[in-house]
C-alpha cells in the first residue's frame, strides 16, 4: 500500500486522482489533503477517506472545517498548511496537482523532504526548475509527470538513454481557437475560450491551452523534467490529442503514446509508476480515433508560444515571470477585464520589465513572481495595446 | 567493434545492412556473408568487407568463385556453408535475412551456437519459433526482429513489463489491393501485386504483403517474439505505414514507433542495440506525413490472414504448413502458374492435408515444410477451386 498526499485535492487534478484511488482498492493510503477554498469538497473527501491531515487556504474556513472532519484529521491552514501536507512523514508520494505559483513551494517541500512526486502543477518547474531539478537530485525523489504531454514523454523515455534523443514533440490540439482569425480572437469571450475541442480541465489550463500558452510552459516544463534544450523541444498541433506527444531519437526513430483524452489514465500511470496495473477505462479505438492529423503551428496567431520560447532562452526569472504575468491576466480575462490578445501583451510587459530580476534562490524567484504579477496587473488596469 | 555474419547478404536486407555497415565505419567487422545464386554481388561484397568466410548454394558456383575472392577468405556452399557462417566462432551476431524456410535451419545454428541475431527471415519463427525461443533462453542468444513491425514493438517494450501487455498492434499497409474487388484480385497479376505503395522489399513478401499473409505470418512472429497469445495480437489496416505498430498496455495505454519506410531504419536498431546512433537518413516529416488513418482488416478479402491465425490456433506443425504452401504458392503466383486467388486455396488444401503432422523436433518441422510444398505443387498443378 502506498501511503499519498494530494495537494489541490478538490481540483480536477485531485478529484480524478481520488477516482483512481477508488478504482483501486488497497492500494493506497490518502494521509493529507490540501485544497483551498472549496471546503465542503473537502470535507467529503476527509470523511472518505480519513487522512490524517488536511490543509485548507484561510484560517476561518480552517476553524469552521475542524468539527465537521472525522477524529484523527486534523486541519492546517495558509502556506504552512500546504508544506505540512508535502512534507507528512508517512507519505512516500506527494500528488502535486495545485493549480498557479501557489504549487511551487508546497512542490518544492516534497522534493526537499525526498517523496517522490506526480506532477500536475505546472509552475513549480516552469519558474523553479532549475531549484526543484537540482534538488530532486540530491534527495532522490522521483517526479512523475501527470500533464499528458510530459507523461507521454516519460513512457517513450522508459528503457531509452537521454543521450540518445534527438527531439522531443509536444503535441497540441490547438484550442478552440485553432482555425479563428486574428479579429475574431480580439473579441473572444470567456465562454468561447473555454470550449476546449477534446480535454475536460479546469478553467485557467483551458484558456491557456487557447492561447497556446499551455505549450509554452509545458517547453519550458520539459527542458527541465527531460533535460533537453529548448532548441531540440518542438510542438507540433494535433487537433485529435490521440497522440499524447512524441520522442525522436538520435537514430531517426519516433516512439508516441496514445491514448484517451482522460487525465485518469496518465494519473494512474503516475501513481502506478513503476507498475503499470489494469484499469477499466473505455480503451482507445484507433479505428474510431482515424485520421490523426498533425500541423505546424501559426506563431503569429499565437504569440504566447513565443514568448514562453524566449522566456526559457532569457532564463533566470524570466519563465517566472512568463507565468506570473499570464496567471494575472488570464484572470483578468476570465472577469472580463481584458481581452483576448490583452494576455501576450501583459505577458510581453512583464517581460520587458522584469527578465532580469535575480534569481538565484527560490527567494528570488518567488520575488519576481510578485513584481510580475503587479506589473501585469498594472498594465491591465492602464488598458494594455494589444 | 561488432562482429558479423550476413545470412542472405546479396538481398534487399543483405544489401542495406551493408549500407548500415558503410555509413558506420569502425563500428563492424564483416566475418562471414552468405548468399544464394547471386555470385557477383558476393564477389563484389567480399572485395569490399574482405571477410573471413563466405558460402553459395551452388558447389559450381563456390568453385568458380573461390579464385575471384580476396586472400584469406574462404568459401563453402549448400546447407554446410550456411551453418558454417552461422555457427563462425568470430561473429557475436547473425543477420538473419535468408528469405523463405532456407533460413530455418542457420537461425536456428546461430540461437544454438549463443549468437545474439538480428532476425529479418520470418520463417524461422513462423514454423519453429518454439525451438528457436526455447533455445535461445537455454544459450542467452538474444534476438532483435528487423522486420519494421517487429522492430517497432521491440522498441515500444524497452523498459516495460511482458506482464504488463494487454495487445500488441501489427499494422498493415493493406497492400496493393486494398481496395480491389475480389473480381479484380482474381485477374490480379504478378506486375500489379509488385507495386507495394509505400515499402521497397523483395518479390516474394511484396507478394505476401498483397494477399495479407505477411501479416499472418506477423502474427505468428509476435507470438514468439514476444510470448503474447494470438487472441491479444490485432492486425490494423494503416496505409501511410508512418506508424510501424503499436503495444497496447493494461492500463490502456498505447506506445507506438513511427518512422520513414526505409528498412535502414529497423536494421540499424537491430545493428546497434541496445545503443541507439545518429543516422543520417532523412528524418521523418509528422506534418508531411499526415493523415494518418486506420481501418479494420476485411477479413473477406483477405482470406489469408485468417488462415495465418488458424494456423496458429492449431498449432505444432500448422503454421510451418501454411508457410511452406504459401512459398510454393506465391511462386507459382509470380512464375504466371496460378493465379492471386490460387494462393490461398493451396494454403487451405496443405493445411487441411498436413495440420496433424508431426512436430516433435526441428526435424519434424522441416519434414512437414517438405510434404505441404508437395501438396501445394500438386494442388496448384491440377488447378485449384479458388
Amino acid at each position: 500500500m502506498k501511503s499519498l498526499t494530494i495537494l489541490g485535492s478538490t481540483g480536477s487534478i485531485g478529484t480524478s486522482t481520488i477516482d483512481v484511488i477508488a478504482a483501486h482498492p488497497g492500494e493506497f493510503r490518502v494521509v493529507a489533503l490540501a485544497s483551498g477554498r472549496n471546503v465542503e469538497r473537502l470535507i467529503e473527501q476527509a470523511q472518505k477517506l480519513a487522512p490524517e491531515l488536511v490543509a485548507v487556504e484561510r484560517e476561518a474556513d480552517a476553524r469552521a472545517v475542524a468539527s465537521r472532519l472525522p477524529a484523527g484529521t486534523r486541519v492546517l491552514f495558509g502556506r504552512d498548511g500546504l508544506i505540512a501536507c508535502a512534507r507528512h512523514p508517512e507519505s512516500e508520494l506527494v500528488v502535486s496537482a495545485i493549480v498557479g505559483a501557489t504549487g511551487i513551494e508546497p512542490t518544492y517541500a516534497a522534493v526537499d523532504a525526498g517523496k517522490d512526486v506526480a506532477l500536475a502543477n505546472k509552475e513549480a518547474l516552469v519558474a523553479a526548475g532549475a531549484f526543484v531539478i537540482a534538488r530532486a537530485a540530491e534527495t532522490g525523489a522521483t517526479i512523475v509527470p501527470v500533464d499528458s504531454e510530459h507523461n507521454a514523454i516519460h513512457q517513450c523515455l522508459r528503457g531509452e538513454r537521454a543521450d540518445e534523443i534527438r527531439r522531443l514533440w509536444l503535441t497540441a490540439s490547438g484550442g478552440p481557437f485553432l482555425n479563428w482569425s486574428r479579429e475574431a480572437m480580439a473579441a473572444a469571450t470567456p465562454e468561447a475560450a473555454l470550449r476546449h475541442p477534446t480535454w475536460v480541465m479546469g478553467h485557467k489550463v483551458t484558456i491557456d491551452s487557447a492561447t497556446l500558452m499551455n505549450k509554452g510552459l509545458e517547453v519550458i516544463e520539459a527542458r527541465w523534467l527531460f533535460g533537453v534544450g529548448a532548441d531540440r523541444i518542438r510542438v507540433v498541433v494535433h487537433p485529435g490529442s490521440v497522440v499524447h506527444s512524441l520522442v525522436e531519437f538520435v537514430d531517426g526513430s519516433f516512439k508516441a503514446q496514445l491514448g484517451k483524452t482522460d487525465m485518469r489514465h496518465p494519473i494512474q500511470y503516475a501513481l502506478m509508476y513503476p507498475r503499470r496495473r489494469p484499469s477499466a477505462l473505455k480503451p482507445l479505438d484507433l479505428v474510431a480515433a482515424s485520421p490523426l492529423t498533425f500541423a505546424a503551428p501559426d506563431a503569429e496567431r499565437f504569440p504566447c508560444l513565443g514568448l514562453a520560447y524566449d522566456a526559457l532562452a532569457c532564463g533566470g526569472a524570466a519563465p517566472a515571470v512568463l507565468n506570473a504575468a499570464n496567471e494575472v491576466a488570464v484572470a483578468a480575462f476570465l472577469e472580463r477585464r481584458a481581452g483576448f490578445l490583452d494576455i501576450p501583451a501583459a505577458i510581453r510587459a512583464a517581460l520587458t520589465r522584469h527578465s532580469e530580476a535575480p534569481a538565484d534562490t527560490l527567494a528570488d524567484i518567488l520575488a519576481a513572481d510578485r513584481l510580475a504579477r503587479k506589473t501585469a496587473a498594472d498594465v491591465l488596469a492602464s488598458g494594455v495595446q494589444s
